[in-house]
């Protein structure tokens, strides 16, 4: 129900999965408002998590919302994944109390890929689930994020880096330098050191890890820069790009801007929890839900749950777990 | 001494200045290194202080160097302003050292301006001086940054905004939370709230505060990211649009290119210092530096020190100054 272009761009998206991928989908919403659901399943839910509901209180009042009760099919092995594109904050909520944590993680963490032209993109972790860190997390989530490099991107040994504001092990703010020095001690992952901002769309590592405040804002950071000057770029053309050269110039660059377009990548994964959860952009469009199922089958198929269990399977190095 | 380009680029960059703007320069560096310097007065130092040197212990050890002298001679009066495109850190202890900090202030922050299209520029401080931050410093951050936005960009009651993951007041993470209710409580500025990384580029708020490990962070990611753009928006011009629309493309896109041009505005001001400092690009070229220069000029001429003085008037609210 969630989705900033209403639940019938949703279903069409669902529509157009299933034709692709022969993956059965389950509709979980309110019927008198998804429109024409002819072919699909449909589990009926007469609550919405709005986007400005507050995600603790809204999943534990709204017991019959389409977020929960997505949560609970999953849980209750009636679907292999879930897929929202509403309230990030309640999303993640629903999958933490209904999924439940894996065993010895300390803190889910949401991974997000930033795309890197010409290579495989970067998992960006924790990109928002988590506002305040403590160090032995972030060396959890550099095991999960190298877990999910190699599941969902095909990445035999990912680079794992620290995101800080200096290369050198002595760079960065308390948490950062605290937390490399766990990293560096760490054998569970290819730990490559500092990566700085402006290492974001090069092929410098596969795992960016940082604190959810710090993630967060620079994932919106890039979205909106990279965002802009795409905009502005097909604009220009647009508008004066009627000669000859035009085609040329747009056959040129439609590869990157499609690399570029985050409904390319099928959005986010919350890593940590007993279950498949992704988490798209409000914005998505039906294309864009089409990918994200195909990235919800690949990770069932890939068992990422379970190897993102085995991969944390002692708990956070002096956590609060 | 510094920037990536040596000595001979800056000293032209003076030589552009003094002739454009009339204002004497005195080159501070090693004679023999300086080249051509015709006209302009030098300031002998021997010692350099490299891109890779721990700045506390360069300053302390590099009693002869040409960030040391050149913080020196603004203490002594022989200069009204420094300008350095060398080793950040260093320029900042040089400048905090010999200057020492205004009166009231805790930590002195980095001011740098992000380019708003068709508008005047973002003043986002901390740039990076201050890796872990204190809430009441933000409070100070916010009064010196409307200041800056006041006599550097002409803007009357500058908007000043707080870098969060959420609109709302209840999100960020704990620093953030509790200088939004600090700053929700000054009068000294025209406090609208939070802002998100998307916000970068758009004309919503005239000063964004935030720590400085943020801070630097986002910054390097937008240079990266929008400069990623701009490079591949004049390579995809330049091998394509050889047919009669590529003239009417660059002049189109020209003046936005140049507005994302971190050249254009001359680097970044340390505020809180009893002097002016101002800090460019490493890769700043001679029109670059005699942009700086432009802004040293205008920010002796307005006076801004003595304004951020009578800004920051009392103690951080509960810090620990």
């Amino acid at each position: 129900m969630g989705g900033d272009r209403g639940p019938e761009e949703l279903v069409a998206g669902a529509k157009a999965a299933a034709n692709a991928t022969g993956v059965p989908i389950l509709v979980v919403g309110d019927p008198a408002r998804l429109g024409n659901t002819d072919g699909l399943e449909v589990l009926a839910a007469s609550e919405v998590i709005e986007m400005h509901d507050e995600p603790g209180s809204a999943v534990r009042n709204k017991k019959d919302s389409s977020l929960v009760r997505s949560a609970e099919a999953v849980r209750d092995g009636r679907a292999s994944a879930m897929l929202s594109t509403g309230n990030t904050g309640a999303a993640m909520a629903a999958a933490l109390l209904r999924f439940g944590r894996l065993p010895q993680v300390s803190r889910p963490a949401i991974a997000t890929p930033i795309p890197v032209p010409g290579s495989s993109p970067t998992v960006l972790l924790d990109a928002g689930a988590n506002a305040d860190c403590q160090a032995a997390w972030l060396v959890q989530f550099a095991q999960m994020g190298s877990v999910y490099s190699r599941v969902r991107f095909g990445v035999p040994n990912p680079r794992v880096a620290l995101l800080s504001i200096g290369e050198e092990a002595g760079k960065g703010n308390a948490l950062v330098k605290e937390a490399h020095a766990l990293m560096a001690n760490s054998e569970d992952f290819n730990f490559i050191g500092n990566v700085e901002g402006r290492d974001f769309l090069r092929p410098v590592a596969d795992v960016v890890v940082t604190d959810g405040f710090t993630g967060n804002v620079v994932l919106k950071s890039l979205e909106g820069g990279v965002g802009y000057m795409v905009d502005t770029f097909k604009k220009v053309m647009k508008t004066v790009a009627t000669g000859e050269s035009g085609p040329g110039l747009m056959a040129e660059v439609a590869p990157l801007l499609h690399q570029l377009d985050p409904d390319s990548y099928g959005g986010a994964m919350l890593l940590g929890v007993n279950g498949v959860c992704i988490i798209s952009h409000g914005s998505s469009s039906a294309p864009a839900i089409a990918n994200a199922v195909g990235v919800a089958r690949d990770m069932v198929a890939g068992d990422v749950v379970d190897q993102l269990r085995q991969a944390v399977s002692a708990p956070a190095p002096g956590g609060d777990a």
